[in-house]
């Protein structure tokens, strides 16, 4: 082991394991989720090439080919259980998504929640084993977000009992749906339908899209790849246009609407019944949002300690790059961030079981604000990730581009979390929609509950006052009176964001524009509210925290996390009242003080995500930290490697040399 | 052409080509370059098929291919002035960096200043004529920018006259010099020199690494491609590791500083003399931050214009997502970046021109500030580019995330300038160290000139005060008073960062440590400045353009990056006193006014970079506004495509569906 790194883990003040054991869950979880890595990383029918050595139609391949072994040894196995599934797909897929995600993540789940029991009957077991290979087709090239607009139609035909499935414009062709461009041969579609005359708007439909016995694709149906992307190179992601695809009636998923073979519509009891899928994939990214940030601390934080670099004192040797204060101001606040994320993710997949289980039992009452929660939740994580991710990158200097640190893979693995599931500022506005309506229910003295139950005290705790006479709440040393400051300043920029509108709606816009017009506010109001819950739920964790050495250490990480958080917002918090000047410069010197603090537990911090080499896939962030022996084998690897002399030599630099 | 963005054409409120014509200088210059563009994008020698869809190697050979043929035609049509070069060569290009770029740029320059009269009679011909293919090895797999710490020896063995070359260390192997992996024959490699027992520090040597009949490693030579990256897929970034590795004495390159043939070693007469090349490119790299950002905003907006996406008001057609405020708080605040980059990089460009002229007549005295500006603006640019690219990118949905849309590939191209030719972070703190130096100098009454001229007037203006009794001195609707503003929160900002560091070392640190304790300040003072020193020039350049409506448009566009950075600070200019509280929501109206206003001429704006389709190739971003249909198009190329079904389903699908 790298001598430098081995002295950063004897420092360490605390056990690392202790903080495993509260990442996973439990020392069980721990136990079992190792079992289950352990058994994938030794499997040889999971060995392959590096994948960035690849061509991207190898990639497709190698992926294909693991995700077939995948499926069969889980069965083989016996691994059902959601969360075991979860962790065994994870491990195989190294974070990656892949070919067959959307069969079974989608496809699968919206067969059984969507399709009569005939139907079930007929198409359950061939998709659970794999003579359907299903899709789930909705987004469109014209058409992402607003799915209203969507123009796929289906229109019945009662004379043959058949709906006929078209795509009328060029911006309706299907596109980017995951394995739609050469794997599925089915795809759930979702359309328009159009019956007896009427549109009753979008409904789901299963189409045969693929020849069941040579998979090449069937009459009218136009199917394939969407082409590179800026990542999920192993993922084909594809279009499909309908040119009067015929299907039968009971293809149509009718748990719920009906058309009758007549032509007779038959509504849906109700049009909420998706809306906890949303949510829960939506509370999931705010996990996923931690584990990506969390990877690339990793690897940021452990180079750092292994990268020796410019000199602090002349003469004296180069010294770790963990030792300048602004590497360290890159990234332990990102660190802090992670373990904000990952605790949060913890609160909000509690937070969905709960109100799963409320809902159950026919009490809906919650569903709105977990609704309004999850959506501003997965802008707000996955906005500071992404970012976070690539300031990872950049403080890793060069060796951070090379694909060998897997830092470039993160990002842009990670990336599209800010797009789909709902475009993040459209995520912001509809918290924002949530947070405006508790905000007048409440002004109107109506009391409102959950996470916005502070905007009942507005009356009281936030009057127009001149600063000076106005008491500054905030010591910047205690985590609660911290927790107290976040809110104040939520409510402040929620009640802005009404009174904006409010302002618009009486220069005599619509009720429209004036939204549009005050979005600004809008998204920065609900930024505030989710920056609140995320420092509210951090030091809520440290209450269920009763290592000593874990407590201290994590208390620290809050404190940085909730600093640096009024440091890059000052403006917010002096105009809220909230903070003196004095406190400005108070809290910038307070932070060095938590950097230098953090110093010393930085690589333990990163070692207790328990990511294994295997898993991180880094030069850069291996846990030996023999980085540059690792590169430099890694390089060798490398395909224009394959020959001392690349044929484009002979090919122009020979010819260019006898014609000068 | 799409009627949408014809229609925003038709309402533009000023003349396009004359705002060309001042971004390229003049109307001659913007004749010049669409003629050498038209030359290029004409010329059936550099088509060839996307570059997308090829895997790493035949990108490879695909780039040697052009760079030969480019070579072979600059010569033919004698195009030898830099700036026509430059126009050609990024041309053919597309903007991408490519195997020779090192010869032309830094192997051939290097000989020019460094090799002896001899030396270049020898060496200069075969260079120009390819027989030499030569690179520039610098940076170690354990060291860069900190070029003290390169360990490569070059050990003088006068019994041979014969320099010996050595990586002694994993750690010392040559890595990341572009074309250095298969392309290059030659190197020229700094290597630390060792001569009669004594280390001279570093020296450049000309090394052969190929045999020059057959293109084989020679003996001793370990040379390669250092493996795929984020980006830069067509260069051979490489590695070297030499293992004595013989090369004769008059292979040093020795304009400035000797080996004799007994090993006597005869300094440079100064220590100086690559501090212009430094500087250059990095006043060159803030025009490409223009560039790179200003392609991405055109892309952005072009699409924003003709997307339509959710809904405005009830039951109307979907609106241009263009006209949602949001995506205008988005995109027109990096348009105003984009703009006011462009001008820094003309004054840069200006400046650096008249220094060397300067230079030339032996005066020194303004190279000191250009070499800190240009650390400090390399840095602030390249940040702001970086960041702002990847909002441009997220703000076209999940379409940008495509291959198609050119947003990954600009973005992958563009993000290495934030750590080459010197990382951003150590780059602000070389422009710090200028500013402390000169707060020093002005706090002792001596007086300092150029950019931070401001500091002489440190003492009277910017006083202990209490924030109520000062003058509040922007009026934010005048540009000169913004300009002011500006100026004295980057005064106040050099000055709390001196005075930390003051204060560190009368804690007793060493001057080192002090220095590091308070480099979050020092980067936040050098920020502060380049800030000023944007807005400043943008201003400037106002008073240069002559038409009265490009001067309407530049003007807003001005007040909008003046007033957005100022919304991003509030912090710092309340605490300076240099904003009352009601003037931030002043700001934010006023913003939003700006962003009302702008939308008229987005798409002119971005029009008025004048990059053609071929250039920017980009489905989302074309002028024609045609983008569906053109990534239909480009979809069905992509190489997944060539056969309806893939091999994949043959090797696995079928065979697991006969297991299950």
């Amino acid at each position: 082991m790298n001598p430098d790194i081995r002295k950063e883990r004897e420092n360490a003040t605390f056990n690392t394991d202790a903080l495993t054991h509260i990442l996973d869950g439990s020392p069980e979880k721990t136990r079992r989720r190792r079992e289950i890595e352990t058994l994938v990383i030794k499997d040889p029918d999971f060995q392959h090439e590096d994948l960035n050595f690849m061509s991207r139609s190898e990639r497709y391949d190698a992926a294909v080919k693991k995700s077939a072994q995948m499926i069969l040894k889980m069965r083989e196995y016996g691994i059902a259980d959601p969360e075991e599934i979860y962790s065994y797909k994870n491990c195989v897929q190294r974070g990656r998504t892949e070919p067959l995600d959307l069969h079974l993540g989608m496809f699968l789940p919206t067969l059984l929640n969507q399709a009569t029991p005939e139907q079930q009957d007929a198409f359950f077991t061939p998709a659970w084993n794999l003579k359907i290979i299903g899709t789930y087709a909705q987004t469109e090239m014209g058409h992402g977000t607003h799915i209203r607009g969507l123009e796929t139609t289906a229109t019945y035909d009662p004379s043959t009992q058949e709906f006929v499935l078209n795509s009328p414009t060029v911006t309706s062709i299907k596109w980017w749906p995951g394995g739609l461009g050469k794997t599925s041969n089915h795809a759930v579609v979702l359309a328009q339908l159009h019956t007896q005359g009427n549109c009753h708007g979008l409904h789901a439909f299963l189409v045969p899209i693929r020849d069941m016995s040579n998979h090449q694709p069937l009459p009218g149906v136009v199917v394939g790849d969407i082409g590179p992307k800026f990542g999920f190179d192993e993922v084909d992601n594809g279009f499909l246009k309908l040119e009067n695809v015929r299907i039968p009636r009971d293809y149509m998923l009718m748990k719920y609407a009906k058309v009758e073979p007549d032509g007779t519509y038959r509504k849906p009891p109700s049009d909420k019944l998706t809306y906890g899928t949303m949510v829960f994939i939506r509370s999931m990214i705010v996990g996923e949002s931690a584990r990506a940030l969390s990877k690339a601390c990793t690897i940021a934080i452990r180079y750092s300690a292994v990268r020796h670099q410019s000199e602090l004192r002349a003469g004296e040797p180069e010294p770790q790059i963990l030792d300048y204060q602004t590497q360290q101001h890159k990234l332990f606040p990102l660190l802090a961030t992670a373990y904000a994320f990952h605790f949060l993710g913890q609160f909000m997949s509690q937070t969905y079981h709960r109100i799963t289980g409320d809902i159950n039992q026919g009490d809906f009452s919650e569903l709105p604000e977990l609704h309004a929660l999850s959506a501003g939740l997965k802008a707000f994580t996955t906005w500071a990730a992404n970012g976070g991710i690539e300031v990872c990158r950049m403080a890793c200097g060069g060796h951070g581009y090379s694909r060998c640190s897997s830092l470039p893979d993160i990002y842009v693995t990670f990336t599209p979390t800010c797009t789909y599931e709902g475009e993040n500022t459209v995520m912001m506005l509809q918290t924002a929609r949530y947070l405006v309506k508790s905000y007048t229910q409440a002004s109107k003295g109506q009391k409102v509950s959950g996470m916005v139950s502070y905007l009942n005290e507005l009356q009281q705790r936030i009057q127009a006052q001149p600063v000076s006479s106005r008491p500054t709440v905030v010591d910047i040393n205690d985590l609660t009176s911290l927790v107290e400051a976040y809110k104040l300043r939520a409510a402040r920029l929620v009640e802005l964001a009404a009174k904006n509108l409010q302002a618009e709606l009486q220069r005599r816009l619509s009720k429209e524009d004036a939204w549009n017009q005050t979005s600004i506010d809008l998204v920065r109001a609900s930024h505030a509210h989710c920056h609140y819950v995320v420092v509210k739920m951090f030091v809520a964790k440290l209450g269920e925290v009763a290592d000593v050495g874990v407590h201290s250490v994590l208390s620290t990480l809050a404190l940085l996390y909730a600093l640096d958080g009024i440091a890059q917002h000052t403006g917010d918090f002096l105009l809220a009242g909230l903070l003196s000047m004095p406190q400005v410069s108070q809290i910038s010197q307070r932070t060095k003080e938590l950097l230098a603090q953090l110093r010393t537990n930085a690589v333990a911090l990163v070692d207790a995500f328990d990511y294994r080499d295997e898993m991180l896939n880094s030069s850069l962030g291996r846990y030996d930290g023999n980085v540059y022996e690792h590169m430099f084998e890694w390089a060798k690897k490398s395909p224009l490697n394959r020959t001392e002399v690349h044929e484009s030599y002979y090919k122009y630099l020979k010819p260019l040399q006898s014609k000068l």
